[in-house]
């Protein structure tokens, strides 16, 4: 097909996909002003429900996997997360208009992994026959988490900074910058603290642990995974209806975020690819692999981003972070794999 | 089997069936004074998910159909709906002691349809060799959301009327009748963007429009669906709960009840034949079809119209529209298939 | 395997199931602080979920089963269960410190059935060629509601008395012995009619009576079947974090609950086993038959009992009413499944 038309058509075939499908059907609901709502104690549960899977799939898929063999590639996958989301933080978060909440959730969605475009870029493989290491599942909950979790300290600390900011300005007494390191030390653990025990990043850590140490294959396999997508289908409808009302927020800014989501994917699948190559001298990492490396770094993720950044930081607004990710991020992503296959075949082929 | 012996039997039958099993189980709850109660939150949940799945399948069965060959029997099938919801009201709802939501509420679930009596026919149908056309499944929820949103709207109509009546009557100068009918027409008016703004209806529309403008087929067939059944036998414990409180209401009319429930799918039947003959003769429409079109004239909703009822049209009893629909007229449209059969035959056979 | 070694190994196996698991992700949840809550409209719904699910179940595997053979074994079952619940009473719920609600919620479970347990006789049975009714899971139910609703009962009139006592203790007047008698018959009748009345008896009963009248069974298979492993994940989770925040009130009596735990199976087997040696004389009860009632006195319910514990007793620790049953109870249980073969050989092979 040609390749000018398989934009708009990849671009069509994202619209009407659930995801996006409902966050849109929310988002016609508020313009045409539908009184639907989700309760609120039904929809804390669904989120509730949603990062409890996101958790115990990735501790299932880390626990049954070689943790000798992952340890290099799963560190450097850890460290691409972070770097995407600190290079958004020196880029999009610094554009004149983005808050600190909404340029972090989008950078963090960034950081994070789309698991259908994982998967887009292993069906490549298979039809190409490149061979790519049994544990690369394995890898995806490394820089997903990484990034979520760095984006949601860095909004929280950036935050708090401008809080104390202006409460010093406005004060009468200013405190001496001696004191500052220890303060920042102590902001940052405790943000750290606040972020590991909020109910978003909890529900995510012990799903993680409950896969690592036991064995919840079965009730995750009757009743977390097959729930999934519908119970995202719900939190789009809710964004969906909370976009419209702060979709005016972005009319200033919206250049900003076409720009990033339209560049962001093709720098970060370079920095995948990067650490993949790292990984290729380092322990004998496939080719194959380093081009799942630069697919996962390349993609934003639209399943499990959302909802963390919905519960752990609820001032960012979705219209920016989701709309950005899954509206723009994922079809540039998916049209660039064949660039990995590329370029890996040339690094090491 | 004989005949008269049948009668009691699929009456039996559709007692235990769950939806009836459960509307009565809650009606014994609160005839035992059961503290049980469904939280009002996760209700409202239950009647969004269950709205959002009937909006889902009826957009995708159009979505899927071929759009010119389906106008003119969609078109018959809407007419068909929405003549049946202003018979019951020149009928049902004219009864003395009929209340007008619980009249109109009654001939809504009336003019929509039964998937399993329609189910029923078509197995019918296979059995003796008569063909039918593919798209009949999506001619089903013109004639369905016609018939309910039209029972909606006449019954809020009604009772605006009503006190804007009994307002006249108490104040001190009457109105000239000159004004009424721009008050009316503004009346209609806000009742039908308050009916499309209201929860139950904006999420059966929202729905509608995913499945016929996405593809929400996945999320649909792996949450919407399965869950349906369950969610729906939730909703009649809650509502039997609630008919229990409120029997005594009906014991007045009841008679008016029974023979609206007994005589009116056979006339709603005739008039489904009569528009099927019409589609006949216009484009050919096929025997197998005149008869399906007259099944779903005849049965009464088990499924989309008592959570539709429930969340637009709280007023009305559900005593008695679930008990005239699912209790009486679904046996009696049941039982009435091979008359239609009998009927198409001397009519085009 | 080694017998001692397979001891610590059904133990490891045990914590590693979801039940366990996700108790103890609740409790890692509260000993961190998190904040991670089940918001109170969503937990009642899961629980009434559960508890109508457990009801249907039993009500058709019992609709399903021949009455006339089933009655003498049922009413044995029926027999051991509440047996087992006064054994209770007497011994583990006078140990000093024991309060009468954790006491009786603990012998309740453990009067209640394990279905997985009864699952693993059965297995082993199969593989020894031994053969049994078809209806023993029929009998399930029979111990399992005798046990929990006896235990919930004598609780109440328990809780009652110790608050009646204290009353007395400080009014100026004490009302003569004489009224006692009735007083108490008013007393029993009242709680078993609160009992049948609060949300979580009345759930289980009106599921009960749906599965023995009606033919939920589609329903059941396709909703609360599935669902049901999920939704208790949920309720351990959220029982787990309650849990952690009273295992202090246990420091003192630990000792009372282990040493229950690991004998009570024990003897309860042997009445299980006694119960069927009087069915086989009377019926011709078969021996796989005395062995699989002895399995079922034995286990203690990880499934029925502490959802409706929960509901009905929520005074009741679950420290230590779970962390006996599920956590030391369960595993003698199944280590002693092959002590009921060999007895069972013994007394009538």
């Amino acid at each position: 097909m040609d390749a000018l038309l398989s934009i708009p058509l990849t671009l069509l075939d994202q619209l009407q996909k659930p995801t996006l499908a409902f966050l849109i059907g929310g988002m016609l609901l508020a313009a045409c002003g539908s009184k639907l709502t989700v309760p609120d104690p039904v929809y804390k549960f669904v989120v509730m429900l949603l990062l409890l899977k996101v958790g115990l799939g990735a501790g299932i898929s880390v626990r049954e996997a070689n943790l000798t063999e992952l340890a290099v590639p799963a560190l450097l996958a850890a460290v691409v997360g972070i770097a995407i989301v600190l290079l958004g933080k020196a880029t999009l978060a610094r554009r004149k208009g983005v808050s600190e909440a909404d340029g972090m959730a989008t950078a963090g969605l960034f950081g994070a992994v789309s698991a259908s475009t994982l998967a887009a870029g292993m069906a490549i493989l298979d039809d190409e026959g490149i061979a790519y290491e049994g544990f690369i599942g394995a890898l995806y909950p490394f820089m997903d988490v990484a990034a979520l979790v760095t984006a949601i300290v860095v909004a929280k600390v950036g935050m708090a900074r401008n809080a104390a900011a202006r409460l010093q300005a406005g004060g009468t007494v200013a405190l001496g910058g001696g004191g500052q390191a220890p303060v920042e030390r102590g902001l940052i653990g405790g943000i750290l603290k606040d972020t590991a025990q909020s109910p978003a990043i909890s529900a995510l850590l012990v799903g993680l642990a409950i896969g690592l140490f036991a064995e919840p294959d079965s009730v995750y396999g009757s009743f977390y995974e097959p729930l999934f997508r519908g119970l995202l289908s719900i939190l789009m409808l809710v964004m969906g209806i909370e976009a419209w009302s702060r979709l005016s927020e972005l009319r200033k800014v919206a250049g900003a975020y076409v720009s990033y989501a339209l560049l962001a994917p093709l720098v970060h699948g370079l920095m995948g690819l990067g650490a993949g190559l790292v990984a290729h001298h380092l322990t004998g990492f496939s080719q194959g692999g380093m081009i799942l490396l630069a697919v996962m770094a390349a993609s934003s993720s639209d399943i499990s981003g959302p909802p963390t950044m919905r519960g752990a930081l609820p001032e960012a607004n979705p219209s920016a972070y989701i709309g950005a990710s899954t509206g723009l991020g994922t079809p540039v992503a998916i049209l660039a794999i064949p660039l990995w296959v590329a370029l890996a075949e040339l690094a090491v082929g």
